[in-house]
């Protein structure tokens, strides 16, 4: 797979008219906590992984354009290393592991540089200090920076398997949770249930992001559940529960939101709002092709919220359209993210804004992560929600132009409370339409079905 | 609790002749990985929580010692967060629940320091740029820093409490783990169950340390489990399996090694190795107490392996007294880690080397993380261990001092695929012994009944 993702980017910078000279890339290195030995498990960093696809600390590599050999170099490690560490592996191994076609000692680094390297050197990263005796480089980082972003934004059929397994892998560990969940349980619970679920059936160590498990209130916090808000409450009997958790495997991501009531039954109230934001979720699943603007889909979903919201009669028309209550910008008030966003081995994945796009100001579409056509083979997120946000709706009852298609009453009476409703899934683009990676109940009916079976 | 270590901090201070002026510490800022928006879970910086127990990032706290009044310094944050990150507490409920005297905001900070501030400062981190406007600033840093390290070196009554209840929750949790092993899982997967327990059960987030779970001859790898050897072994049936893992509750550690074989029933090498290591530690528990020095532990470890293994066949005596073949550095060959290390809101806590204590050059005592008598309220890890190190035998067999008294046959006939045992309990200091918080089976015969009943 690595092998295919590196022959991209060389084609890539071939098309970009370069044909001599070497990228030489940084992997990341160890990290720790504040100033102590406590080493974080590491992740290599994803523009490496994607290359060379090695998930070790210190090591670099490089692409050589003249000749598209790559070459990886590794630390020189002693006996005491392996004493503490385990076997270390001969470059040999290494080159058979990964499939590169040279490994090197990273001391070694400066001599391979200057004798790979022709009149045009393009160095990815700031390694002076370890080439110190190889003169006349010139370094050009933005050439490579572009065709590794383009490349990782149209992913290759072996990425999308592996994209494929890591959201089969998140939708059971989400089924599981979702049978599982009763009010008298905390939060943090379904987070442990998750991740205990992806590590021990599927070997992921990492998950792609803090988990965000609002029941109640917390689900209008859109990243609830980092370390000033834990996912720390007690589940109550009338929680709507938002479940926003994602696998990652072999440094690809997954990114899932489950929405369901604790009890696993929908009050008249929740399903309202739940199907809300189903009908928008489904709307701009059916309507994703390549060619299409994603500012279009999210004022897609934007549009299937306020209808739902008015049938709701949370948001009053009062003769106006629903064309007009948009432009009126009372969609943000209740969907103040963006709809979704490009993924792959990072969770918000490089490519969103091509050079000549910029962000939207108005609200809603400023939070958007992407800004572009849809092209056949990207990965992305399709997230619509709903949530009731103290800190919008207070203001925006006391504004001139939004409060009066507001139903002020009803919100504080039946809705201030309820928290928020996502659903989430991960598309793959395609030229006709898209292939939605995400298997878990969604409409009401199978909701409850599913939770039920937990229950017996 | 952390009034109570405020207030040993304060003592401390005015022991060392400080009874003005100011100390202003920073806490942990949130990190990412590499140059991603993948947010890590933030954890606070350790001498700033044991200050102010408080596990949000991007705090300042500040101690005045001319009055022992502490105040901490929060962001300004606006609506934005709020919608992202939920509701802001107004500075009166962090007083309230964090039991500190003043809450203001960072962008107060210049102007509090200098109205608390007299004629001696003691800046303990670099905030000259929000400090710019405080004029004659002098700054001192060690002072503080010795007198924090003495302070979190010895416990309080309160801090004891928690950490028994985190090795209590570990101790269940390695258990729960023994019971469930079996040939044919994977090494991950332990972890996996392991993670599960704490977190479900103890609501612990943050694991002490990344989980070592080697098994087999990954048992011999002291710190196996990081990204390079990822936990990631089929376990065989023969296999001795090595399990050092952690929790971690309200920033404080627990570390715990339990090993045992997969099958749950020892074999005759297995409880020749296993004895051996319980030998050293049980020798070790009952001869630390107040007054006692650590590197005279970590000697008594070894000369009980060195007994168990001569015992074993493993090291010839050759007419040669314990004394003599510890003198030959044997120990240091199948031991060759420290005995242990202060535990507490780090898993390897601050406090082992006073200033007027080095480090040992011999092998063995060279990897000790503390050199100094112990003292009453010190936590510390008792973790003998031996292991069958390729590494370090082989050359072993060829030295003409060591060589001899190797039983090569017999190690590379039965052992060099054995792995390595570790046995490892947390001890309180006490004046006339210690106390033992962590409850795992230990004997060969408790072992063994344990984990049969896990098979029933």
């Amino acid at each position: 797979m690595h092998r295919e993702c590196r022959a991209k980017v060389f084609a890539g910078m071939k098309a970009a008219g370069v044909t001599s000279g070497v990228a030489l890339l940084k992997g990341g290195d160890p990290s720790f906590r504040h100033d102590t030995d406590h080493e974080h498990l590491f992740r290599q960093e994803s523009h490496f992984f994607y290359l060379f696809g090695i998930n070790e600390p210190s090591l670099f590599g490089l692409l050589d354009f003249a000749t598209t050999l790559t070459h990886v170099f590794i630390p020189r490690l002693d006996t005491d290393y392996e004493v503490w560490c385990g076997k270390v592996s001969p470059p040999r191994e290494y080159a058979e592991k990964y499939g590169v076609d040279c490994v090197h000692f990273v001391d070694e680094l400066a001599y391979v540089v200057a004798a790979t390297s022709g009149g045009r050197q393009i160095v990815e990263i700031d390694a002076h200090s370890l080439l110190k005796d190889v003169s006349g480089l010139v370094t050009n980082k933005s050439i490579l920076y572009n065709v590794l972003v383009s490349s990782r934004t149209i992913k290759t059929p072996l990425e999308l398997s592996l994209l494929r397994h890591v959201n089969a892998l998140a939708s059971e560990a989400h089924k599981h949770v979702m049978q599982k969940i009763k009010p008298g349980m905390y939060e943090f619970q379904l987070e442990s249930l998750f991740l205990a679920h992806i590590s021990y059936e599927g070997g992921c160590r990492y998950s792609a992001y803090t988990c965000i498990c609002g029941c109640g209130p917390n689900g209008a916090v859109l990243h609830y559940g980092h370390a000033g808000a834990p996912n720390s409450a007690l589940i109550q009997e009338g929680d709507m529960c938002l479940l926003d958790m994602g696998a990652e495997y072999h440094c690809y991501a997954s990114d899932i939101t489950c929405s369901y009531p604790a009890t696993g039954r929908f009050t008249p109230a929740q399903r309202g709002i739940y199907n809300t934001v189903l009908s928008a979720l489904v709307s701009v699943r059916e309507a994703i092709k390549q060619g299409v603007e994603w500012v279009d889909m999210h004022l897609l979903a934007e549009r299937r919220i306020i209808e739902g919201l008015v049938a709701e009669n949370i948001i009053l028309a009062r003769g106006k359209t629903v064309d007009e209550l948009m432009d009126l910008e009372l969609g943000p008030l209740f969907f103040p993210h963006g709809l979704g966003h490009l993924m792959g081995m990072d969770t918000h994945d490089v490519g969103g804004y091509p050079s000549h796009r910029s962000r939207h100001t108005r609200p809603g579409l400023s939070s958007l992560r992407m800004n572009r056509p849809l092209e056949a083979g990207m990965v992305l997120t399709n997230e619509p929600g709903c949530y009731f946000i103290e800190a919008l709706l207070r203001p925006a009852f006391e504004d001139p132009v939004k409060g009066p298609h507001l139903n002020r009453e009803l919100i504080e009476k039946e809705y201030m409370k309820f928290g928020g409703v996502r659903l989430e899934e991960d598309l793959i683009v395609t030229v006709e339409g898209c292939e939605n990676m995400t298997d878990v109940p969604r409409t009401v009916e199978e909701v409850e079905a599913w939770m039920a079976l937990g229950r017996n």
